[in-house]
């Protein structure tokens, strides 16, 4: 008998029917004898139409506010999958975060969780009772509501998982797990069926949204097993550990877990500035001040003293990033600025690669194979990013999953 | 300055713009100098819409689980017009029943209010801050929520006021007061300035459903000053007070208070019954038993030895009614039963009744001017009603305003 906490989000709870479905899923694993807990999000689409009715009064709601009014996203949800639950005969009590109580620090719309009471949901779990848990919400010292921020049920969900000691966390979600890359760029994705932490979290941040940094981080930090499985497609989906090197079988992990990839980039290019130190800060400096967040940054000398400064920020951050860079190059005595939209990031990610050569070349030589032109390149123990023209993005990322071998299962 | 509950009622707070115009009342108080605490209800339809959700899971929802659910319904408006105030400059601080804390017993969907916490309300008002409470739930003392079934927003603001000692509960409404009948009826009622608290009960009973019964008996029992406004139209409303004979004035209350009537009236007659002790037992000790309410009764003694026993039921009562009365008129060797659904009950309601006779008599003159047949009639300290054919409703109500002089001010 395992203690499972399972997760549900929006689009699994976002109708009648579906919560009738969520409610038979974890009847199932009650029935195979597991205890269980369930963490369910606000029924897709609620807590922006909640957010939304708040910004037509004020379109910058107080934020204790704003957290009273979406927390009742989920305060519906539980009582829905209670109702379900009992109706299917299984005995089920639905908890808001408050009630459990899930303690955060006060800082409203992405409050950090800090302890959460278990006494109340183990006993429940020892009577037979299937706790129902509101996530993405907590209390603070004085009663207030407080919000997680978006994604917050996955956090919720593995802080419970972690503070109940659970076997496993189960986020449940709309794909059957994480793949060597999105099946609708190389239909021969492959659902992988472990990956790191490490992995996970570069694939997330890289654009494989499956599961919120934070709770993989969390998970990570509290070693709680995560794993991530489809609400809609029976299967053993993936899970995520600490275990680098070794598969269930004892097999050498594959040298790459998968292939991410973005189209939400953009190129600033701080062209001809006078090469000495102190060059990176005086651009990036105030980048940073305008709150601009920048991902990668090359570096190139010339030949005449000046340099050339590229680095890439998400497309939407552009026109602000160029507007400080312009006023940085113009102080510099730069030669100006150059931009580019049409660009897009791959990456192959891997704990394998650390103590393998050669996976870089072989990456390069793939792209050339195909004639694609590397724009930048940035590397990380577990990753390597090229930036290239953004119509190549599918072949590159097919080409690459060809030449990893990783449509076939290691 | 004054300590005022207002309470606004769900059409009040049906749109972004209704509660930015609430609001506008509650700072247009601020300014006056009184401190003010507001209580509120879901949104016109949520709570509705919430109940439907919960039965389209289970016709017969858990209780606990339900008042979950549709609780949110307040925590979204008191959130939204927090902002709204905010807004405004007013600064204000929402709260949920569990956070006030308004402790109920643990009977779901009709709980009863058994304490208030006043600290943290009394603590906003002297800091200038004005807290916006929930209507309809509280908490019971495991912390699971509770809500104190329709109309308990009007309890909510009545029980507040007599806990913080309000110098009155001002209770907003799409109606600007309480008047002499329904305008809809005859157009030349008139708004009350006062009622005492016996009449209003009297009058909400019979069909001018302007508050929940329950609130008017609570406020009564407190001894808190309630008034009944409208949200949408300035006026001083109508006061409702435990002083039965003067006015502020110092002049003498009239007579009669105002006519009330009702459509949802059947008639059900035993007829033939044996003329014996213990038979309006023998027939409405079922009809109880079935959780069938009666409301008027009448027995004739005929000339041979057996009586008919007439008694009234809502319509939608009749059927299950008939059923019963059939059974039990079968056992009692009674000639059969009759039913009549093409009835309505007016009601004549003052305090001013019980000291002076004629009154009655004055009534039954009027209604026999218009060629009005009366079918029952039954009388209190403060009301006397008959039931006539339903299509005389409308004169019925006309010739008694008029006869009893209830269009002129007193």
């Amino acid at each position: 008998m395992a203690l499972l906490v399972h997760k549900y989000g929006g689009t699994s709870m976002g109708s009648v029917e579906r919560i009738e479905h969520v409610a038979s899923k974890v009847a199932a694993a009650r029935a195979r004898g597991d205890q269980v807990v369930v963490v369910v999000s606000a029924m897709s689409g609620e807590t922006d139409r909640l957010i939304k009715l708040a910004k037509a009064i004020d379109p910058r709601p107080v934020s204790r506010e704003l957290d009273q009014m979406i927390a009742t996203g989920e305060q519906v949800t539980i009582a829905m999958l209670a109702i379900a639950l009992e109706k299917m005969g299984v005995r089920a009590r639905s908890y808001t975060g408050a009630q459990v109580a899930i303690r955060t620090d006060r800082a409203y719309n992405k409050a950090r969780i800090r302890h959460i009471e278990t006494e109340r949901l183990l006993a429940d779990c020892n009577a037979g009772i299937v706790p129902v848990v509101a996530g993405f919400q907590g209390i603070d010292d004085d009663g207030n509501i407080t919000t997680l921020g978006r994604g917050g049920s996955d956090t919720t969900g593995v802080a419970l998982a972690a503070a109940l000691k659970a076997d496993e966390c189960q986020i449940y979600t709309d794909v059957d797990g994480v793949y060597t890359t999105d099946p609708r760029v190389e239909p021969k994705a492959r659902r992988l069926n472990r990956i790191t932490f490490e992995e996970m979290l570069e694939l997330a941040s890289l654009g494989s949204k499956v599961l919120q940094i934070r709770s993989v981080e969390f998970a990570g930090k509290y070693k709680v097993p995560l794993r991530v499985l489809s609400t809609f497609v029976d299967g053993p989906g993936t899970l995520i550990t600490l275990d680098e090197k070794k598969t269930e079988s004892g097999v050498e992990e594959p040298l790459i877990a998968g292939i991410a990839f973005s189209r939400d980039e953009a190129q600033l290019t701080v062209a001809g500035v006078p090469d000495r130190p102190g060059i990176a800060a005086a651009i990036l400096g105030p980048i940073g001040d305008a709150n601009i967040e920048v991902d990668m940054i090359v570096q190139n000398v010339g030949a005449d003293g000046t340099t050339d400064f590229t680095f890439t920020v998400s497309r939407g951050e552009l026109d602000r990033a160029a507007e400080v860079s312009r006023k940085v190059a113009e102080s510099l005595g730069a030669a100006g600025i150059r931009t580019a939209t049409d660009i897009c990031k791959v990456s192959l990610v891997g704990v394998g690669m650390r103590s393998h050569a050669g996976i870089a070349a072989k990456m390069f030589k793939t792209l050339a194979a195909e004639s694609i032109n590397i724009r930048m390149i940035s590397t990380s123990e577990i990753k390597i990013s090229v930036v290239v023209e953004d119509k190549y993005l599918e072949l590159a990322v097919r080409s690459l999953h060809k030449a990893f071998d990783l449509e076939q299962a290691p």
